[in-house]
């Protein structure tokens, strides 16, 4: 049997305490699997006397992430601090810089600092892995960097904040609006202590933006992530979409394209029988297609301390393994600053808008769509509420560029009462 | 840059074409993701004049994939000629006797000689792997082998004989009777060439002892698997299902439990809202269920060229990438050899009976039950045909040698006409 490998453990949160349960009680599984001992040398975290509900006693204690990060007796660094800089930053590049191996949960830092951690790695020969980084249990991060190696993928995407998905769910099972769901999910715990985190898109679009790196073999590039909440979604929109066949979801969305790499997270309608239609409450779930697999479909929980520990153990077993894979599954170097494209591929769009009572005014914004070269594929217009009559479109599949041409002529119009809400259709 | 590596291709049917056609046109990709060059120096195959649609010219031939698997310009030998005997066995042994690392397609073989094959691989410091022998291009051995490795696994079962589940859904949603969707299935060219493999339920029944090892830690013990095809379904089990709120599938399920290890591969019983319910056609599924992910669900195509090869590339790549893992994800001479325990778990049945026109039938079917300790959740009894009455029943949890005890008593009653249908009820 080899050396035993020796862990120091950063962050002893939910997951981290989970990973600690793991490592105390799986002994002789890990054993078994990887013909190592799996051991823990070191922890550290904010404070030392909360109660865990598992003991820290036997391991050595540092008040600071960054010693723990360099000490001679850890030979892989588990950042679960969490954060894009700070100590999650510093600690995880001090573990690199001294040659060791890091496995991180920690989305937020992948999405801001990935290709520059990478590049650290990489050029100090060490492995930096991620799997509960993104989608929490789901295998998602080795599917894509190795089972689906020999594919060109052609799309990625999914629901990847259950936060979200529980609130669009209640507000359609339970007819709630969104501000109702919003407060029950804060009730449950469910929220980011900056909400925006969760239903703003930004967590969701952390978690795109490394898939899609590792899916075109491109440079990590959160910024580029066109993002939109699920705050404007009403329960009118979830009734129509339903009505038509279509469920509402925060999608994310990326695909290479001739125009540069799409990268989209935001509401969008999805068919109500495909898997992800089908997806309640706060599960996650990765669409991703490949030339030659086709499409495939991967379903778990997202969060959690049990899916989230299993995932980092996943990746410190690969390493006890001897696997050693490229952070985005190519040399650092390799990975190409892709041009951003806006949703350059054409889908159909959904469209709400309030249309105020004047002669003419169904004629006006239909004019504003065929001048842009938009045909409709559905339109309904319903009694008016007050002073404005709801009316909803269905496109054919357009390009952003047009649609967004076709909004601003329709905002001219002077027919229009405020901002139309405008959700893409992914056919799955 | 490493040394190419070696490709030794046996079988050149529609999957063999199909890794060749990667392997030719993928070379930079496999490139950036590997370190390494990806070459094909030998294939074997029945027929060197065949027209694959792709050139064969470029590689040396040998007739005989045993002198394949042995050739010294071969690093990985790739066995897609398929059948538990024969070449295919003879061929993986030969190169593993060499120290050839193998990848390969083949369930049969893995289902009846996996032990001894994991035990050479092991003995000769070779890597024997078979991504693509389970569920096409669903990565479910990746995943249970790797990601889910910090688990202890509870449950693995899925959906994987797309003909079967092609048949099933063929009789649901057109109404055709089990013998017209067979026929159906046959004109579409989607049956063996011994069609008991399909629906007799061996070819799926292959597959989950292969799953079960892994999961588990046990030898590969298909003759252990309890094999039940589709061919006694009726279109009246699936309406009465239906009208439950129910979906039939042939469900593989695998667990360990105090009496043993459960192997099942049978018509059962899915909640229709569920993953599994939802699948239609010629999809495959596989639910792994995990003490810290919990459920995680994994969905695409089960076979075909692009998926199957898609998988084989991925193992080649793995070794490409110098990853080396057990092949059953711990060392063979470490899994042990599990008791098998037929349906221990206690699960609710679907009971369908032809009742004779006699005073008390149904009381003394009742009866029979309730003797054997089940309990009726619901029954049905309808009009007579002829002069048989169809009933129908749902139990409580029971398990399988309670049910056997009431099915025998029933045979004794004399107002049961024929052999009761009886399928398991998995809740999801």
């Amino acid at each position: 049997m080899s050396d035993p490998l020796r862990l120091g453990i950063a962050g002893l949160g939910t997951v981290g305490a989970g990973v600690l349960r793991i490592v105390r009680q799986k002994t002789a599984l890990m054993r078994a699997r990887t013909g190592r001992e799996i051991v823990i040398s070191a922890v550290s975290a904010r404070d030392r006397n909360r109660d865990r509900g598992v003991p820290i006693g036997d391991y050595a204690w540092e008040d600071d992430a960054v010693a723990l990060a360099k000490r001679d007796d850890v030979d892989i660094f588990v950042e679960l601090i969490g954060g894009e800089n700070g100590p999650a930053k510093a600690a995880t590049e001090a573990a690199l810089n001294a040659g060791k191996d890091v496995v991180t949960a920690n989305k937020a830092l992948l999405a801001h600092h990935g290709q520059a951690l990478a590049e650290l790695a990489e050029a100090k020969g060490a492995v930096l892995r991620f799997e509960a980084a993104v989608a929490g249990g789901i295998p998602v991060i080795k599917t894509l960097t190795e089972a689906l190696a020999g594919n060109d993928i052609t799309r990625v995407m999914g629901v990847m904040n259950g936060t979200c998905n529980y609130i669009l769910t209640r507000m359609e099972d339970a007819g709630l609006s969104y501000e109702e769901a919003f407060a029950e999910a804060d009730g449950l715990g469910y929220l980011e202590a900056d909400p925006n985190l969760d239903v703003g898109g930004i967590d969701a679009g952390h978690k795109l933006s490394i898939l899609a790196a590792i899916a075109f073999g491109t440079q990590v590039n959160f910024d580029a992530v066109e993002l939109e909440g699920i705050g404007r979604v009403t329960i009118e929109d979830i009734r129509q979409a339903a009505d038509m066949g279509y469920r509402i979801k925060l999608l994310g969305v990326s695909r290479m394209t001739g125009r540069g790499l799409e990268q989209s997270m935001a509401p969008c309608l999805v068919p109500e029988t495909s898997p992800l239609g089908q997806l309640q409450g706060g599960t996650n779930m990765v669409v991703i297609d490949g030339d030659q697999v086709g499409q495939i479909v991967l379903r778990g929980a997202g969060a959690g301390a049990g899916p989230t520990a299993s995932a980092v153990m996943g990746d410190i077993l690969d390493i006890a393994r001897g696997t050693r894979v490229a952070t985005f599954g190519q040399p650092a170097t390799s990975l190409r600053a892709a041009k951003p494209a806006r949703a350059a591929t054409p889908v159909p769009y959904y469209l709400r808008m309030a249309l105020l009572d004047k002669p003419g005014a169904l004629a006006k914004v239909a004019t504003a769509l065929g001048d842009a070269g938009i045909s409709i594929n559905r339109m309904r217009q319903y009694d008016h509420v007050t002073d404005t009559a709801p009316v909803l479109i269905v496109t054919h599949k357009t390009t952003q560029e047009s649609l967004d041409a076709a909004l601003a002529a329709m905002g001219k119009t002077g027919v229009v009462d405020g901002e139309p809400v405008a959700l893409r259709i992914e056919e799955v």
